[in-house]
């Protein structure tokens, strides 16, 4: 029978390119739906934050935030900075490119991650945060 | 009960990166098709434009030309623009880069946004365009 | 009817930011399952790779690789090759930008690419790979 399921993730962030492993969190809100062929969605509201994968070791998530200061970097002028002041300009161009969506395969009651796939916020705000994340999960229920 | 709902907007852009707020056309859409839960998918079918959310002010949306700008310049050279003298090769990098597809969750027949977040499609080319952007609503219709 | 149906592509790639066109595979994958009205979603497991859609025409896949190796060289530090000495953080770094995820509406059977579109993978790994692509197609099978 096809369902959908909705929940929400809290979690709380720091300042300066928070990135957070969301796997276990978003695995166990699967599970309990029950729902064990589809898709399971997630999405970040607001324009600061983002949604990606990644192996999830120190070393590669340093890399990650490496490259985005590097490709967007904090000290040039923003326009939205000079015109509202919030000094977070660059949060939300990092945030356009890199996206609010991602969606994974649900197989056999199992997300098709690889073995070293982590599901990762980025939150690029220049001030802590609470954040929600939206999951929607679409399939059949067994 | 399980439905699919597949609409399409047309928009009119102009050349120079035109960033539009597609937002409210959206949420018209998709209230019409009835449904309340379930996934809303946005894509742009082409090679030279993509799909993300932002902060719709003038400032950040400059922000983000500037920064597609520095990283994707024009006025270097492309193998595309040798080989077929479009002028765009720039545009279909920016677009392969920025992806057109975009999902936002739909709960409660209410589009998951944050409130300083908009949909906005993004057109890299060098000519206006007449895009049409697909939509496809999938859940269920109480 | 709704329908769920889960297919995966094998596909060989080889070192050096291979770009792989999935178009006719996909297409061929979705024929098959009789779904003519939803939504077919793909996604690569694994942590250097990607999905996204271009020209498939071999101009713009060099451009888009050139893009790729400006802005994220391979003979800067990374920590993770320091740490694990895989000497493929860049690779990750990638795949973290590019995603792992696409989504395409199906439309009355038809994959609603542009014409000059066509779905790839992007490997960046640093060695020849054996990759498998997961496909989810949900639906309504007339």
């Amino acid at each position: 029978m096809f369902a959908v399921h909705h929940f929400s993730l809290e979690v709380a962030t720091t300042a300066g390119t928070d990135i957070l492993d969301l796997t276990t969190l978003v695995e166990t809100r699967v599970q309990e739906t029950g729902i064990t062929q589809g898709l399971v969605h997630l999405f970040i509201p607001g324009s600061t934050a983002a949604l990606t994968t990644i192996e999830y070791e120190s070393g590669v998530v340093n890399d990650l935030r490496s490259a985005i200061e590097r490709l967007f970097p904090r000290n040039i002028p923003y326009e939205h900075d000079r015109r509202w002041g919030d000094g977070n300009g660059y949060a939300h161009v990092r945030a356009a490119f890199l996206k609010p969506s991602l969606a994974i395969p649900l197989n056999d009651g199992r997300l098709e991650l690889g073995t070293w796939q982590q599901i990762v916020l980025l939150d690029f705000d220049n001030r802590p945060r609470r954040r929600r994340i939206q999951g929607q999960v679409l399939g059949l229920r067994s």
